[in-house]
This record gives structure tokens, C-alpha cells and sequence, in this order.
């Protein structure tokens, strides 16, 4: 009868939510001006005007029945069609329409995912700080989340760790680079070791097993287009079982209107049978199709840029001030997360005293590690500035 | 590892979307004016012209962040005060934006609200035929379908079948009226007989157990509008334990787009437990929030008039016809399908015959039952008008 798990999943408290609705409040007693918000990754760069040109025109040139009427499940064919002639010019691969299903967003994206590679009592690997969504979608799936912390200091993927994690039940490991909440961009040799690792376990089970199924990569990149320089490699040229899954929500600044996909490269074995499980888990759960005039802006905004200028200042601008005033952290190479160690071992007491300055940044305990919190600065550059001096106090109140 | 169930559903035939697919390869070797396919449910009745102003004044008075930003997981507050406003004004009721939750379409409502109510185990009751996606989405909840037929003659539901099935494992009961297969309207005698049985059963169970679930009725409702003078009641008011599940799919003609919502009654004893189930289930599934550009027009739209009108000269011109060729069918007081009466008693073989004159319905089968058609005439008139001799000749071909 009442589902006590979904239940649970939407009483239990959001800490991200929970100091986003506590900000608007205090903002609404004390001025939206003296209120420092970090704690959400809603993008202040505003949409590319492409993508408003994009509607305009879809409105003009269509009418209404072809303009808003069902997409094949899969999604239209120009905007797969778009996705792959993307990647292909980016990455040198050749992938095709068939190798992308347009999904309602990444969350959309990694849920069919995990239905499609992972059955109830299969495990999959979190590296640890890690989205906090991962969990309840693994779980929804019937898995256990099994998380490997990242290295300490590098917050790289510690491909020894998950090598001791894996167990013959392990279905999937889940990567996020550029990283929410670290900023770490996973490097190429990083990357290389992870598929070592992953490698030698297919191997192992194939030993034992000929049919044996290998460890799917879930590649979840939602931040790829944030990078301030650094390179974020193609992951399914470094491990085939690799499936990416993808979002607008970040790129082109569309987090609300639930456009992404699902890459299965054709170059993974048994991808066919991979492609029609996702869209058999895209069917089972409710997704019809990918809403269809953002798949028609997909089509025609693939390879707009996004506006990392703006974040990279904002970076800038916050990593200096808190050099300056003693903070540690981790550089951020991509995204646009601080990850920011607290001046106490207890986060959540290190966020108590930043909230008497109004600084809201999220205590890291929500991503699986303790001692940490996440400076979002996907801000306006006004609200960074003026959080300045109340870093500074926070520190200096610590030195006392 | 690899989910078969996914799979399966994945590569499962959807008799509707081969039928589509035949359709359109078929018009490509011939000529579309001499295919006539009845297949989908695509309304071929545009969205109202005010479904594009609101686009239009939302792209000019919004920035893009505030027009394209997440918005709170339940929907903008507006688009959940304006559908709770017009039902009120509808309905007689007293709902407000906290007993709406905004959804990605009426399927992501009923997968949602399946998942809030049921649990791995329970059973869920749907009257045949019925809509086959129903039992997908009962089954990736973990709960048995179990098929209850209509009343044979009116396709009302037959109450007195329901209360035979009724079990201590009964979860829901989903109901669908104006009905997708038949056509048909629940009238509110047969929906207070419904009332009426599920009540016995709450009742012997609180004797049982006082802390006992009651059976929950899910009353999905695209086609709430489409009707030709047929009253649709409000279930809720027959029934407090029912949730409502609506898409702007039929109504706005926006199914590409998305968007509905679910409705949990303050009258219901117990909604705010299970309104957060269905918050619940709506994150772990992963739809984030349903598409924010379509939340807006929603609360712009929610009363725009249907163009009932088309569907009806398109009923009125089939029946006439079919009358005179000597076809049985259900009378149709909603929705814009009409469930005719095969020819022969093996539907898949009446629509073989009826394929070679280039006629396109769906069988009956998967809807549940055996020995009927499908004809969705959400189609132009030309194509129905065109459709008439081969709908006589298949007749006149069971006649020598």
C-alpha cells in the first residue's frame, strides 16, 4: 500500500533544497543583498540567445500538430542525428542517430541507465564525495551503492580502491568528471588506470564465466562544456563498456526544461542489446519522450559554446579572496564548484558559523565525506564580491 | 547486470507503434492520401494559438535564467495555483497549489503515482480493455495487473467483477474516462457503484485492522475534455481515496511536450503522506521537474477550450458510415477513439483483411480482450473521408 521507500525519498531532507528555501526566507527578512546563496547549481549564465531563436523559429516554420505532437521514443531523428555528428567532430568517433536516446534530462539519463545495466542485488560503485541523487537511483534500481572514497588529496579517482570494491556483483562504477561537488576533471592517466582496473576484472569473470557481463562505465558529464583549460577525455575511447549520459541543464543553461541523452557507443559489445534495455527503462518508468521543442533546440544549438568566461571569473575572483584569507581547497578544473575544506572537522558546526554571516555554502556530509563544504559559484559576480568580507570574518574568527 | 526485464520492454513490440511504423513505409511506397492510419493517438487538432503567445511573452518578459531554471520539484507555484483554481471553479471544490504536483505528462503521473501507492507485492486492478502501458508501469512498481472486464455490452465498469477481484493485496484500482480503448464515459451511477464497493472493502479491512490502507483509485483522465455532451464526474467527490492523474497531452494538444500533474485531494484521509510518496517517487525515478516552459503555459492555458468540435464531425462521419455498412460499435461519448466490433472473431485476422484495403486499426488484443478494433479518429477528415469505401468493402467482403 503506501510505498514507505518513496515515502521516505520525499520527506527526507534535501540539505541542498533545505539551504536554498532557508536563503530565499533570509533574503526575504533581511535583503536579497545581504544573503550569500551557494548552495544550488542553477546556472546564472543565462541560455545562449540561440536558444531562444531556436523556439521562435520552431513556432514560425511548424505547425502546432508537428511542432509539440509525440517524438519516437528515441527521440527526432535531426536532434540524434545532431548529438552524434557533435561528437564525432569532437572526439573522432562515427557514431550515428541509433547510438543516442534523447532522454528528459541527466537525471533522466543515469535513472534508465542504472535500470537498464544493474538488477536487483547487483552493486554499483559511487566514487566518494559524490551527487547525492546517485544513491537513491541506485537503489531505486534495486542495487547497493557502494561508495570508494576518491583520492584525499586529488579527489581523482583512486582506481586501487575501487579495484578492491569490485566483487563479482558489481553491474556498474559511476564517474562525474568535471566533478559535483570536487571541480576535479578526471585525467587521461586516471582514466587509463580506472580501465585497467576494469579491464582486469571482465577478465577475471570471463575466466570463470565465457558469457560473463563486464563492468559498465556510467560516464555521467553534465559539466564537460565547464572546464577552465583542462581536458576531459573521451571515456568511451579508454573503456568500451562505457555508456555517457548527458544534459543540457549546464551547456546551454536549460536545467528546467529536462533535455539530455544516453550515448551507447556501438563499439561496446553487445551495445544493441545495452540501447533497447535503456529504452525499455526509459518505457517502464514513464518517460514518453525527451520534451519536444528542446529537442528541436538540441538540434540546432549542439555546439553553441557556453559562457565559461563568466565562470571562470567568478572562480577567479573567490579562489583569490579565500588564498588570501587562509582557506584550502580543491582547484577546480571544471564545473563550477569549490570544494572548500572547513575550518573544523564537523562541516555542519563550520556551516552553523558561516550562516551567522549569511554565507550558505552546503556542508559536504550530503556527498559522502565529512570536513568539506560546496561553494556553488554559478552566481552573479555581485554576490561573490559581497560575500568576501564574511569569508574573511569566518576565517579570522577561527585564528581567535 | 544487463536487466532483462528492461530489455524485454524495450524490444517488446508496441502493436500501436508497428502499426504507425507500417504506416508511414507504406505511404512512402504508395501515396499518403491512400493509407489510412488509425494507429495513434496524436491529436491532429492543433494547440490553441494561445499555447504560442504564452511562449512568445514568456521568452520576451523573462531572462532566460528565470525562464529556463529549475524550478521547485512539485512546479512553479503559478502553474499549480492556476490548476488548482480551475478545478475548484469546475468542480466546487477548495484546492490549493500544496494538492497539485506537476508532472512530466500523464504517464510519468500514473508511474509515479503507482509507485507511491503500491509496494513489490500488492496488486493493482485495471477494467479491460485497457490502456496497455498500465500494466508496464504496475509491473516496474512490483505489483501484479490484474484485469478485470468491462461490462460487455457498455463497457462501463462492472462493479460487482471488481468486487470479486478485490483482495487484502489490492493497492489501486486505475480507471480511465473518458476511456482509452472504448470511448466510453463512466456515468456517475456506475462510478458510485464503484464508490460503493471499494468502500465495503475499506471497511472490512479497518474491521480487521483499523490502521488498515484503504484501496486508492487512480483516475487517469487525459481525455477529461474530449467529450460530446457526456458529463464526466469528479471522481473525488464519489470517492475520497482517488488521485487524479492529467496531461496537457490531449486537451493542448502538447504530447510531445510533456506535462501534467497529479493530484492528491486535502480530502483524501492521509494525502500528505501520500502526496510526499508521490514526491518521493517522482525524484527517485529521476524526473527532476516537469519541463519549466510548458509549467508557464499551463498556468496561461489551463482553461483554453479544446477544439471538441473537429473530433466530433470526425466521429459523426465515421459512425454514419460504419452504421451503413453494417458495423457494430461503442456509441463514443469521450476521448476520440471508436472500439468497433471485428467481423470475425479473431481481430488480428479482420485487421490483416482490413490492411490489404489499406485500412489501419488496432486489434484489440492488446488492450486486453480479444474480438474488437481500435479506430482513433484524431485524424484530418480528409483521411477518414477518403477511408469510407474500403470500410464498405471490408464489410461487403465478410457479406459474400
Amino acid at each position: 500500500m503506501l510505498n514507505e521507500t518513496m515515502y521516505a525519498y520525499g520527506v527526507e531532507p534535501s540539505v541542498i533544497r533545505e539551504i536554498f528555501t532557508y536563503a530565499n526566507e533570509r533574503k526575504a527578512q533581511i535583503g536579497a543583498d545581504k544573503v550569500f546563496d551557494f548552495s544550488l547549481g542553477n546556472p546564472s549564465v543565462p541560455a545562449p540567445s540561440a536558444v531562444a531563436a531556436s523556439i521562435e523559429r520552431s513556432l514560425a516554420e511548424l505547425s502546432p500538430a508537428e511542432l509539440h505532437g509525440y517524438t519516437p521514443a528515441p527521440g527526432l531523428p535531426a536532434a540524434r542525428r545532431a548529438v552524434a555528428d557533435s561528437l564525432n567532430r569532437r572526439f573522432g568517433c562515427s557514431y550515428t542517430a541509433s547510438n543516442v536516446f534523447m532522454t528528459v534530462g541527466a537525471a533522466a539519463s543515469v535513472s534508465c541507465t542504472l535500470h537498464a545495466v544493474a538488477c536487483p542485488g547487483d552493486e554499483v560503485i559511487v566514487i566518494a564525495p559524490y551527487f547525492p541523487e546517485y544513491r537513491v537511483w541506485i537503489e531505486t534500481a534495486g542495487a547497493a551503492c557502494i561508495e570508494v572514497p576518491a583520492d584525499p588529496e586529488t579527489f581523482q579517482v583512486d582506481a586501487a580502491a575501487v579495484a578492491r570494491a569490485l566483487t563479482p556483483a558489481t553491474a556498474a562504477v559511476i564517474i562525474d568528471s568535471p566533478n559535483n561537488p570536487t571541480g576535479a576533471v578526471y585525467t587521461r592517466t586516471n582514466l587509463e588506470a580506472l580501465a585497467r582496473v576494469l579491464e582486469a576484472e571482465n577478465e577475471r569473470r570471463r575466466a570463470a564465466d565465457p558469457a560473463a557481463q563486464p563492468v559498465v562505465l556510467i560516464s555521467d558529464e553534465p559539466y564537460r562544456e565547464i572546464t577552465y583549460g583542462a581536458e576531459v577525455p573521451w571515456v568511451p575511447g579508454l573503456y568500451p563498456h562505457t555508456v555517457v549520459c548527458y544534459s543540457y541543464s549546464k551547456s546551454l543553461s536549460l536545467p528546467g526544461e529536462r533535455v539530455g541523452w544516453v550515448l551507447v557507443p556501438d563499439t561496446m559489445p553487445g551495445s544493441t542489446r545495452v540501447m533497447a534495455a535503456v529504452a525499455g527503462a526509459a518505457r517502464a518508468l514513464g518517460f514518453v519522450c525527451a520534451p519536444a521543442l528542446f529537442q528541436r533546440v538540441v538540434a540546432d544549438c549542439v555546439d553553441e559554446p557556453s559562457d565559461v568566461a563568466a565562470y571562470a571569473r567568478n572562480r577567479d575572483m573567490l579562489t583569490r579572496a579565500l588564498d588570501e584569507y587562509g582557506y584550502t581547497y580543491v582547484k577546480p578544473d571544471g564545473a563550477f564548484y569549490l570544494w572548500v575544506r572547513a575550518l573544523e572537522s564537523d562541516a555542519n558546526a563550520f556551516c552553523e558559523r558561516a550562516r551567522a554571516l549569511e554565507l550558505l555554502p552546503v556542508p559536504s556530509d550530503s556527498f559522502g565525506v565529512g570536513g568539506w563544504v560546496r561553494v556553488g559559484y554559478c552566481v552573479a559576480p555581485e554576490v561573490i564580491e559581497r560575500s568576501l568580507p564574511a569569508w574573511r570574518q569566518l576565517a579570522e574568527g577561527y585564528r581567535r
